[in-house]
Order: C-alpha cells, then structure tokens, then sequence
C-alpha cells in the first residue's frame, strides 16, 4: 500500500532486482571496510557517510556500486590512506589546498570546512583543491554548507568521458556542479554531471540490457550509437545539450571547461585530460569549494523565505500534461532519503553479492538483509 | 576572396540582408542616442560600448538590435538616468549593491570594478546586485576582470522566458553564465544562455521567416512548436537538455535556478518571475559578479600557459567527420571581432532602418554605411 509520496517515488525507482539494507547497518559495513584497509577510524566514517548518503538519496552510481573500484583502486597503491592534506597558499577568503593523494571524501570534507570557516569569519569562503581523488557525489560537501545556513558551492573535475563540441575523443570530464542552500522547511539541493547523461546512468543501463537513448554516447569513431557497450570500449558522452550546437551542446562543453579553470587550472592542478581513476598514482583529481554566508548579504530568514516562496511557486506552476508533478532541485533525493531511513537502503542484488564477497574476502561480517 | 579564418567565419554568418558600419561611428551613435534621452556623458559611453562590443562579437541580439527597447524602457520611466548606485553591505571580500534602477550596463559596470578592487587585495570579490536593469552581455563584465588577469563570473536573472523542468508557464529566465580567463595570447571566455537556445536566436529566426527546430519552445498550452510566433504568444523557451529529463533537461533547470539563487534571492531582490522589462519600474534585475585574483592560487603565468595548453589540446583532439573544427569558448566572437575592426560591422538591414529612425527622431546625424 503506497502511503506517501516519498514511497510513491520509491517504487517507481525499485524492482525485484532489489534487496534492503538498513542505514545504520550500511553506514558500519563500510566503515569496517576502510578500516580493514588501514584508513584511520574518523576517516573511514567520513567516506562512509558520503557514500552511503549517495545510496540513501537513490544516486546508486556514487553509492557502494563503487565501493569495489575504491577497494582496488588502495590495493593498487593509489590512494594514500593517511594523506597530509596541506593548506599550500591561504588568506582570510581563500585557500589552495593539496590532497596529498588522499581519498577524495576525506580531502573534500577538509576543504569545505576550511571553506565553511573563512566565509562565516569573512562572509565568503573559496578552496581550491589539487592533487586528490574521486569524492563521491558533490552534493555531500554543498550541503555541509547549506546544514550550518551557508550556500555551498563545489565543483570537481573527473576522468576525461566527454568529447567537446564537435569532437570525439574523450578529454573532458562530467564535471559535476553544486550548489545547496537552505530555505524554510528544507533545502535546494543542485547536483548536477554536466554531460547530458552521467556516467553511471549508462553502467545502469547496460547491467540491466537496456538500450541507451539516441544523444548520450558517441562512440570511438564518432558515431551515434544506442548500445551502452560502446561506451564502455572507447566511447564519449556528449556534453549537456547534446551533439553540436543545435540543442545548445556548446554550452554544456562550456560548463565542462568552466570546471577545468575553477578546479584543475586554479588550484595548479591537472585537467580531466591528464586526471586518472583511483587506482593510479597521482590521478590528481582536482575540486573547487565555496561557501557564501547568507547572512552577510541579507537576512537569513528573508533569504529562507524567498528560497521556500520561490520554490513554492514554481511548483505550483502549470504543468506539462504528461508530468506528474514539477521537482524542485533535490527534492527527489531528500524524498528517497526519508523513506530508505524507514525501510531501508534499496542496492541492486548483484551488487549485494559483490558486497558479500568483499565482506568474505576481508574477513568481516556480512550485511544482513531486511527481511 | 577569403583570407583568413575569421573572415571565413564571418562569411557564414553575414549575407546580404546586411550592412556594415565602422565600429567608432557606432559607439559615437550609441553614445549620442543615450546622451539626448539625458543619461551624463560617462556613462553614456559606458552602455555603448557594452552594446557596440556585442555587436563586434557577433551578438546581434544584444547589440543595437536592442537599441530601440532601450529608449522605450527610458521613455516610458523605467530607467533612472542618473542613479544613486549604493554599496549597502560591504566586507573586504564582498558587497551588496542597489543599483537604484540605472541602466544595467552603468550598475554593473560599477559592480564589476568593485568586484576586481576587491579581489585584488584580497584575491576575491563576490559582488551581488539588487535593483538593476538589463545589462547587455554577461561576457562584457566578465572580460573586465579577464583583462587584468583575474578570473572573472558574471551572472544575472532576466525576466521569465523559461519554463521549470515538466512545467509550462514562462517563470525562469534564460539567466546566463559567464566565466573569462586570461590564456597565453588571449582569453577564454563563456557566456551562456541556460537555455536551449536564447531568446535572441527565436527573434533572428522569425526575422529571417525561418522556422525553429522542435525542443526550442513550447507553445502557450505546453505543445511542441516549430513556429516561433508560438513563443512570441506567449510559449516558453526549454531549460538546456531540453524536455523532460531524458536528454537532461532538469539539468538546465537547475542552471537556471542556481542563477536566481545568487542573483535575485542573495540580494535581497527579485527572482525571474518578478522581473521585469527596461519599461517597467522597479523591473528589479539582479546580478552576480565575482573575480578570482589568480595570483593568490597559483602563479599567473603557470595559469595562463596551462589554460593554453589544455585550449590547444582539445582544439587538437579527434573532431566529428561533420566538423569543419572544434571552437575553444569565446574564440569564435573574438575571430568576429578581430574582422570586424577591420572591415566593420555587420548590422541588418531592418535594424539599420531602425537606427535612422531614431536619429531623425532624436536629431542627431545618422549612421554612415562603408561603402
């Protein structure tokens, strides 16, 4: 029986295919990975918290589906398990921090402390961030700010996966854009691949044989392709807008070397072209934080109000007749959240499998199930 | 005969339904028309060459296309010719501005040297703007920080034009984003509409009697159009990516809500659905302007050679067997520009006719053509 919206929404996003787990048991599970890796405590609890949030919000790309690629990627030496994450260049509005090759979680959530701190001594807050690693969904550091009243902003670029407008090969990361930010009763919460799928979507699709849209992938020689499969051997997503510049494709390549210059090139950094996955040294992942105190420029509360008025309105404007309803930016996820904190986090069985496997392999108990 | 690839590119552009006219004798126009509608003479030339530079890049719709707008916005008493712009919150690496109803172009102006002067002694300067009018390209505020070696952002809310992801009622604006860098031997520089197309491009194309391709617009009623009157009674411009969230759609919603967020809501002023034309009063357009000192991160020359760099590699990677090339950012207006100096710009015939209306209307001496 479907209760709440949230449930509603539940549904439509989860089939048979699916097991629960709960929050709690999810959060420790991870926890103990890290740790049996040889991540100090704290930080194997800030990475965890960061990739269970994804799985909570129902952004299963960034969740424990990536856990394996975090796990081979530390056996294979590239990731610094007790980094000395350095302030290199500082002033009261800005700092230039380098991960030293840590895991991203734990080098982003250093940052946008330091981000959040300089903007509640100064109004404004920016970190630049070199030489770090995949951090999981941008959204986790953006609401670091937005929880403590401040607006967060945080960039960060990836492996190369776009091609360039009227390009094929692939030198541009998804570079990810967020912003959050509190309003009454909530928050806005924008996160954002600015290729016109992510990355993940397609690896969704191809566990499940489904066909990807003509528009998201071209493959190696450039053409338009439907199979996820070419993607996979060599292919390039399309920037946001799509092929060209008929749709506004341009602006999404834009968006994506208006990353590069906010992450890799101001922190002294490398762009996506040169940035490498988790597993290689040195892949030198690059993030761009920024936190705005709210207050600062305008009272609190008039800003919370507007924000939530805002939001009201233009989801109480017309709607299209084949739509449901009109989403506010990261309502979806903020919905999901609340129902997997009642009946639990929905992870795909193969993935449930690969996690039982991990747990096997590195001597730990296995996840139990909601039964 | 051509001979260089910019004079190449301007052929594609320019057919014979225009004209051209020598850049100084459009300034020196411009400059004139505002000076008789009682605008002081500074600031005068402050607007024209904002105007007069969109039309040098190739904007047409921001160019003296939009003249005749301008002075019926002051005509009818929504522009204040002589504002008292106000600095109303200040920080060593911030500020909040009234822009008291001036001309946008004069405001933000304004805002953008403050935003510099900020972020040069203390390596940023976050600049927010309540109470303003249109303001020309966001590019043009953005290259003023680019120009002295800052990082320059620039955004702004335009009046509803765009309809919410599944929605149909015009709410957000086309609210562009803008980032200028400088680079070895030049500039990069973004300025986008979050938009699937601007709706400057609907305007070029009913002119020409063409009509738009399927996903620019929906009509009043939340069809599909190809007919760009449908826009212009009353339908609504598609957010980037699209309809719908297949192609990405949300993701240009969300651009453009994080626009309103910090330009309209930080502020203290309007979002989209609130502002209003340069004829109205209290049309309440807001904007955001931030420089980056780029010194205070990294040392400049590192910056502007890598940025070089990664522009000539993604210039250099495979392009589309359908591409004559692959553009960097900017490069496109600024090749515009640099023929543009030398042969003049290229204005259309019906806005041409447009201009000497206003001369002989405003008495002043009408705009020479090259012969």
């Amino acid at each position: 029986m479907v209760k709440t919206l949230s449930e509603l929404y539940e549904k439509v996003k989860v089939d048979e295919n699916y097991v629960r787990v709960s929050k709690d048991d999810l959060f420790n599970f991870v926890v103990k990975v890290f740790m049996k890796l040889g991540i100090p405590e704290n930080d194997a609890k800030t990475i965890a918290d960061c990739i269970v949030t994804a799985d909570l919000r129902g952004i299963e790309s960034h969740g424990v589906q990536r856990l394996k690629r975090y796990i081979n990627g530390i056996r294979m030496g590239g990731v610094n398990l007790k980094p000395n994450i350095r302030i290199v260049r500082d002033g009261p509005s800005y700092a230039v921090v380098d991960g030293d090759e840590g895991m991203g979680h734990v080098v982003g959530t250093f940052a946008m402390r330091l981000a959040i701190e300089k903007a509640k001594k100064t109004g404004i807050g920016v970190v630049v961030v070199r030489n770090s690693n995949h951090f999981g969904i941008a959204g986790y550091y953006s609401m670091m700010a937005a929880r403590e009243n401040l607006i967060g902003i945080c960039m960060t670029n990836t492996r190369p996966l776009v091609a360039p407008t009227w390009g094929i090969d692939r030198v541009l990361g998804t570079n990810p854009i967020s912003l959050a930010a509190p309003m009454e009763n909530g928050y806005l919460l924008i996160d954002m691949a600015t290729s016109t799928a992510p990355a993940g979507e397609i690896e969704i699709r191809k566990r499940k044989g489904d066909k990807i849209p003509e528009g998201w992938v071209l493959d190696k020689n450039g053409n338009m392709t439907t199979n996820p499969d070419d993607f996979f051997a060599g292919g390039a997503l399309l920037p946001l807008g799509g092929f060209g510049e008929l749709y506004g494709g341009h602006r999404g390549y834009c968006l994506a070397i208006l990353v590069e210059v906010l992450t890799g090139l101001l922190s002294g950094g490398s762009w996506s072209k040169y940035v490498g996955e988790t597993h290689q040294k040195h892949s030198d992942v690059c993030h761009f934080f920024m936190a705005i105190n709210i207050e600062n420029f305008v009272p609190l509360n008039q800003f919370k109000k507007a924000l939530a008025k805002m939001a009201e309105e233009i989801k109480s404007s017309r709607k299209h007749p084949e739509a449901e309803r009109i989403w506010i930016p990261g309502e979806k996820g903020f919905l999901t959240e609340e129902t997997r904190l009642r009946i639990g986090i929905a992870i795909h069985r193969s993935v449930f499998e690969e996690l039982n496997k991990i747990a096997e392999d590195l001597g730990i108990e296995k996840l139990k199930l909601i039964s």
